[in-house]
C-alpha cells in the first residue's frame, strides 16, 4: 500500500473511475476516495458512464461527478473494476492518465497500473478504501462514512454472505460510530421494491406449486408476464427464494421465459441436494447449492424434465 | 458487574431463566451463559416453559434444559425479563432461588434481585452476556459464540434496527471470529417462511391497492383468510412492510380482520407523514412512522375512514 500513497501525494489532478453498471461498493469506494482526496487538496473528478441509480442517490459526494472532455489527469484510481472492458467509453480516462491505481477485490483482475492493490479477502472494495483512507491520514468524515458502509452493505446482503469477516463488523463499527443513518441507507438499499418487481413477486407466488412431499418448489414467469412491466434485470433477483425459503423446501426452481420458448432455469438446495449437478444435465453450471441453465422448450414439458432429475437426487 | 461476578463465584447450582415465548436473545442469552457457566464447572439447568423453537432448534447448549421438580438453587440468573409474570410458571424458580440475578436490556425492569444489571443501551441482552463471560474470564467457545450471535442478530434484524450500536458491530466481529456458521444462522432465522406465512403474503399482495397517486398503499387480510391457514402470530409480522417498500408509496395500511368484524389496523410511514396522529384519530397510537389502532365496522367502511384522515396529511 506505500506504493500507493505515494503516487496519490505525489499526484494533483485526479480521475476516479468504476466499472459500468456501478453498484453500492462500486460508488461508494469512488466517492469514498474522492471526497478523502478532495480533502486533501486535490482536484477530484468522478467519472460514470450511467446516472447513479436512485436507490443510492444519497449517496455525498456526487459534487465530483463530471463529464469527461479529454482533459489530462496525473493520476487515475479505478475501483473494484477486473478488467479494461468493464470501463466502458471510460477505459480512455484510465489508459490515458500519467499514472495508474487500480483497487479491487475480485478474484480475476487483469488489469495494468502503477499502483495495482488486489485483495480477495475484502468482501467489498469498500473495506480497501477505508483503510487506503486511514494510511493517508486522512479523517473519515460522516459523509465518507455513509459511502464506505453502503459499499460493504451492499456487498454482504448486509453482513449476511459467505464473504461477510470480522473485519467487516469491525468497519462497520468504526464507521457506525461516525453517525451514519444506517437505518435510512439499509432502507434506501435493502426495503425498496419498484412496482414490477412487486408484480413479479405476485405472478411467483401464484405460479408456485411444491412438489416431492413439499421438498420441492417450482415457480415461474412467462414472457407475457416479464414483458407486461417492462421488468429489469434487477426486478428478478431473489424470486428463486420464494420457494427456497418455505417451510421443508430443500430445493427451488424458478424458470423465466426469457424469450418465447427459451427457459431460463436457476435452482437453489439448503442442505444436501447438488443443484449443478442436476444444472449440468441442460448444459448448465453453478455452484453446489446454486446453480442455472438455459432450455429451450414449453413451460410444462421443461418443469417436467427438470423435476425429473431433481427427484433422482431427493 | 463486580457484584454480578462475584455472586457467580459462590454459586454452585445455578438456574438460568427467561421470558415465555422465548426469541432469539432470549434463548441464545440463556444457552450462552449456560454453557460459560458449565465450563466454570457448575452444575447448570436452564428452564424454559415452551420447547425450542424449530427455527432456533441448532442453539447449542440444549442438553442444559431440564424439567423442575423444586429442587433448591443456590443461584436463578434471569435474562432478557422485564416481569415477573413473563416467566410464567417458572417465577417460582427465580423467587425460591438462594441469590437471583437479572441482566437485561429492556427499557423498564421492575425485578428483584441480589445482582441487577440493566443496560438498555445493548441491543440485545446476548452483548451483556458477551461482556459478562469476558468478564468471568471464561472463554468464548464456538457454541458459546453460536448463541450470543444469534442473540444479537435477531434483537437488531441483522444489525438493521435502530437499536444497532458500534458494539454490536464489535462484538460480532470477534464472535464471528470464532469460526460461527454465521450464514446457516442467518438462513435459518431470516430466510424461513412457513406456508401460513406465504399464503397470507400471496393474499396481501393480491388485496394491495394504491391510492393518492400511488403515495398510499393499503391492504388487508379477512378473518376467514386467517383461519383457513390456522396464522400463528409470528406469520403477520412484516406484511405492512409489503405497501411500505413499494417505489413511491409514504404511508402503508394494513388491516386485519382480528375478530369477524373487527380490524386490527397497522400504519407505516417512510419520510414525513406522522401516522401516530392519525391512529390517535382512532384511539390508536405509537410512533411518527409505525403505529396502529383497533376498529369495529366492514372493511370499505374501515378503510374509507383510515384513507380518509390519510388524505388530509399528504
Amino acid at each position: 500500500m506505500k506504493n500507493l500513497i505515494n503516487i496519490i501525494q505525489n499526484s494533483s489532478k485526479v480521475a476516479i473511475v468504476t466499472h459500468t453498471s456501478a453498484d453500492g461498493d462500486a460508488l461508494g469506494s469512488s466517492f469514498g476516495i474522492a471526497l478523502a482526496l478532495e480533502g486533501m487538496g486535490k482536484k477530484v473528478s468522478v467519472f460514470l458512464e450511467e446516472p447513479v441509480p436512485k436507490m443510492l442517490n444519497f449517496l455525498p459526494g456526487q459534487h465530483l461527478v463530471a463529464e469527461y472532455k479529454g482533459e489530462f489527469h496525473d493520476l487515475c484510481i479505478c475501483v473494484d473494476t477486473s478488467d479494461m472492458k468493464r470501463l466502458g467509453e471510460r477505459a480512455e480516462i484510465y489508459s490515458n492518465a500519467a499514472r495508474k491505481i487500480t483497487i479491487d477485490h475480485h478474484t480475476t483482475n487483469n488489469m495494468q497500473a502503477d499502483g495495482l492493490w488486489i485483495d480477495e479477502s475484502a468482501a467489498a472494495t469498500g473495506e480497501m478504501i477505508y483503510k487506503l483512507i486511514k494510511a493517508l491520514n486522512v479523517d473519515i468524515s460522516r459523509d465518507i462514512a455513509i459511502n464506505l458502509y453502503t459499499a460493504i452493505v451492499t456487498d454482504t446482503g448486509g453482513f449476511r454472505y459467505s464473504n461477510t469477516t470480522p473485519e467487516s463488523h469491525l468497519i462497520a463499527a468504526d464507521l457506525l460510530s461516525r453517525n451514519v443513518p444506517f437505518t435510512d441507507i439499509i432502507k434506501k438499499v435493502f426495503d425498496t421494491v419498484s412496482y414490477s418487481k412487486m408484480v413479479l413477486m405476485k405472478k411467483t407466488l401464484d405460479n408456485l406449486t411444491l412438489h416431492f412431499d413439499g421438498k420441492v418448489a417450482v415457480s415461474y414467469l412467462l414472457y407475457d408476464d416479464i414483458k407486461s412491466v417492462d421488468a429489469q434485470t434487477d426486478d428478478f433477483e431473489g424470486l428463486v427464494n420464494v420457494g427456497r425459503n418455505l417451510e421443508g423446501v430443500e430445493v427451488s426452481l424458478f424458470l423465466r421465459e426469457e424469450q418465447p420458448g427459451v427457459f431460463k432455469g436457476s435452482l437453489r438446495a439448503n442442505e444436501y441436494v447438488d443443484v449443478a449437478q442436476i444444472a449440468s444435465v441442460f448444459s448448465g453450471g453453478g455452484h453446489k447449492r446454486a446453480a442455472g441453465f438455459s432450455m429451450a422448450g414449453g413451460l410444462e414439458e421443461t418443469m417436467e424434465k427438470v423435476l425429473s432429475e431433481i427427484g433422482k437426487v431427493l
